[in-house]
């Protein structure tokens, strides 16, 4: 056909308008324009657009000059360059503009072809999404997408989800654009719906928790033992060698080691007021939610809200008392080992109530999640990318039905190495005021966890009384008793208590 | 009109529905039926009306047998027998219920008629009917009541908020059947729409953490020192004669004296596994929605979701290794007294996330709340009454505008005492595998609080390194700055980290 002679102005148009495309996409802000560059080097044929089209002309121009990449000036045109079935990914805002143009798509595409979302959508939007499009025949992916702007240039984490018969046309293409592992790419199928975004949003928590218990050993090095960031610097790249090795201690040994022109370190320079972006929080209401101890994300995002209020804290800070004795006194390498210690069983914890909370999820959406396989996405290409994942994935490939990360046995193993040392730093950042919520809440967890009995028989025994909501006997579960707690004469009482 | 001779059936009936009644209660179950006669031992005329209509006659004959309630098997003739204003109260289950029965009553009122939701519901319903039900001329009242049973049948606590042109006409009514303190009731306006059940909420959810903290209490007491339950009700006993005065340590007191017919402590038999109704969450996930750091809550709420997992932690429990060292082996009554110390000073820390909560959803909602105001409403009536909220009433009215309760002079004191022996529990918690997410979260948080510097420059500093989200310099707020952290040749980087 492209060598039919071109006779009016019609079939030029016509002739012009190729399916010569393998995928479409959407949105060229930085994340979306090297998203194709990394599928261009990989040999696809992406025919990109944007809702300002002189940002198509542009990155024509620029950024994908002297590449196959080909441009579309509207959706129309778009859709007629992509061959069938037609793959449009869109990365856009998360919300409305999703929406807006998934309606202007829908009339566009034929019964299935494939629409992508990879945006940081909420996986109950994705959910919603999912239900629609099929009603219109379409196949829809919920994609998320880790790893930053390098990720999306030379190999993201990839977390597609969605309906399932959508994943034998994308697989080539997104497997071979994404991070790798031992030679194996760090992106397969999640699940159904909302599973991508839902597997993201817990990446994103737990990178909450992961910076958390970093900036608490931190904390705890610099104000228990007056170390210098060149110091501590050091110890974070003595870290990275063993079980720890992973991007965000890395960077974390760069940044302390980083110096500002005067030659003084950046770090210290920088105001002490974190920001989020919501996934954190979705995570933990998340848990909250579904009933799953999320503890160590939820310390952490609330973390945050605390650094927040940077004028409350200073102004409170010269006015609450702390403790006597704010500095270490014992043997200092130990300490800082034991730090080490409380850091990895805090992330293997971390790690647990994440795996956890998607269990929870998997169950109450019927997604048939491979839980092995979430490890490897997450083993590269991401935020919290590390060696540690590859444990992850070991034990589940081990076990796909295990239950806790906790009981596997190198992880049990890995924990009752670090507790004694977990304890000391817990013990300490309570004794000498520094505060280390995600350490000591993990620790609360663990040793909860482990507890056959736990004192909430109190907690239904109260209810019992003042509300009689009933309790069951720990030997006759599922049973419901109440009892008359106040005995023959009396209630369960507004007038025992002098109010 | 009463005095008119009857000539027809219809004029009798006219004559029989004279507006006598002072208020309506819609909802009979046991709820409804204590707060009717409460307000008929108070002198109000209340006309009774369920939806299940044989209920009415049987209250009429049994427990409003010889009052002056009266019934009504209609809605259309239970608002006829109201005097005008007319006042609705309902006390319906949550949802639905609410909704449905609004809609029946609305063509039967007349502009500035009055209903109230005393149900438990979700403060976000109760601002949606206050904007409908202001389109419909009528004036609408969500308010909190708390108590339980017996505090609805002799003194509960009220917290009414919604259109506050209702006041004045339910005022006498409410006051009047609240609890009292010092001779003051228990029920004050609280403010605007959903401020009301708000308020009822962040109180459930500070119900969560004060039976948390007292289960941590006697968890310390039990494992640690290895008291009976004898014992450590006599401690209870004497707490409540102190400091932590309050409805929910005299009833631990007397639980753990409760003898099951056997002669055994029946609280030793009940099932370690709490169950949960839903504002103690719903507070966690409001702190989490308008970043305001109610870690106490949130842990307690996760604490029950593990204590759920009972199965799962039985068999952790024969896998998973605790410290070698499980008991206190220093000065027995030394450690309950530090015991005490730290759950008066966590307990401080709750209540102090509780009312920054609120002061955040006040500025969010442009509620005018008094906080001195709520301090009494919680101070009698409710689950969580105690001396301890006459403090906090205190601070208030000392300080209107005080922005935080760790700072008032006799919270800072408070604390301060108890400081020493708050870090000797947490610490001892840590090293003898006793979980004590509720104090050490607290613990955390006061710590958190009073530091004028905290580590999240470092997650800035990393936010800025992964993903360019720039980042705050201490000198100079308010400007944001991003640095190239890996030099010249350097990307943020998937490539830098051999994933």
């Amino acid at each position: 056909m492209g060598n039919v002679p071109c006779r009016t102005i019609k079939t030029v148009t016509m002739q012009k308008i190729e399916p010569v495309a393998d995928i479409a996409l959407i949105g060229l802000a930085v994340m979306g324009q090297n998203l194709i560059l990394n599928m261009n080097d990989h040999g696809w044929v992406v025919v990109a657009h944007n809702r300002s089209v002189e940002k198509v002309d542009d990155f024509l121009a620029s950024g994908a000059k002297g590449t196959k990449v080909i441009g579309a000036h509207s959706i129309e045109e778009m859709v007629a360059k992509l061959k069938k079935p037609r793959r449009v990914m869109m990365l856009v805002k998360a919300g409305a503009a999703v929406d807006s143009f998934i309606e202007k798509l829908v009339p566009l595409l034929e019964k299935g072809d494939i629409i992508i979302d990879g945006g940081n959508s909420e996986y109950q939007d994705t959910q919603r999404r999912c239900q629609y499009l099929a009603e219109k025949g379409l196949l829809f992916v919920g994609s998320g997408v880790s790893g930053g702007e390098e990720g999306a240039r030379y190999g993201p984490s990839l977390m597609p989800g969605g309906h399932k018969e959508a994943w034998p046309h994308i697989k080539d293409i997104f497997q071979s654009i994404a991070a790798r592992s031992n030679d194996e790419p760090c992106c397969d199928w999640v699940g159904e719906d909302g599973a991508g975004h839902y597997v993201k949003m817990v990446h994103n928590g737990i990178e909450y928790g992961d910076m958390q218990l970093i900036c608490e050993a931190y904390h705890l090095m610099k104000s228990a033992l007056d170390m210098t960031p060149d110091e501590m610097s050091e110890v974070f790249k003595e870290w990275n060698k063993g079980e720890l090795d992973s991007f965000l201690i890395e960077i974390t040994a760069n940044i302390l080691a980083f110096k500002d022109e005067d030659g003084k370190p950046l770090v210290e320079k920088i105001r002490d007021a974190a920001g989020q972006k919501g996934t954190g929080k979705w995570t933990a209401i998340s848990g909250l939610d579904y009933g799953v101890p999320t503890t160590l994300i939820a310390e952490s995002v609330f973390a945050r809200c605390l650094s927040a209020l940077k004028d409350e804290r200073v102004k409170a800070s010269s006015i609450l008392d702390g403790p006597e004795k704010t500095k270490f006194t014992g043997d200092k390498k130990e300490f800082i080992e034991q730090i080490r210690m409380a850091l990895y069983a805090s992330k293997i914890v971390s790690y647990a109530q994440g795996f956890m909370l998607l269990r929870e999820a998997a169950a109450k959406f019927g997604w048939n999640l491979n839980y092995g396989g979430i490890a490897l996405m997450w083993r590269g290409g991401c935020i919290i990318r590390s060696v540690f994942l590859g444990n992850i994935r070991e034990a589940f490939e081990k076990n796909p039905q295990l239950n806790n990360l906790l009981i596997d046995d190198f992880f049990k193993e890995a924990v009752g190495k670090c507790q004694a040392g977990w304890r000391a730093v817990v013990a300490q950042g309570a004794l000498l005021g520094i505060p280390t919520p995600a350490l000591s809440s993990a620790l609360a967890f663990y040793d909860g966890y482990r507890s056959g009995v736990l004192p909430a028989n109190l907690i239904q025994a109260q209810r019992d009384y003042f509300g009689a909501h009933t309790y069951e006997l720990a030997d006759a579960p599922g049973k419901f008793h109440h009892t008359n707690w106040t005995g023959t004469g009396g209630n369960v009482s507004a007038t025992t208590y002098d109010a």
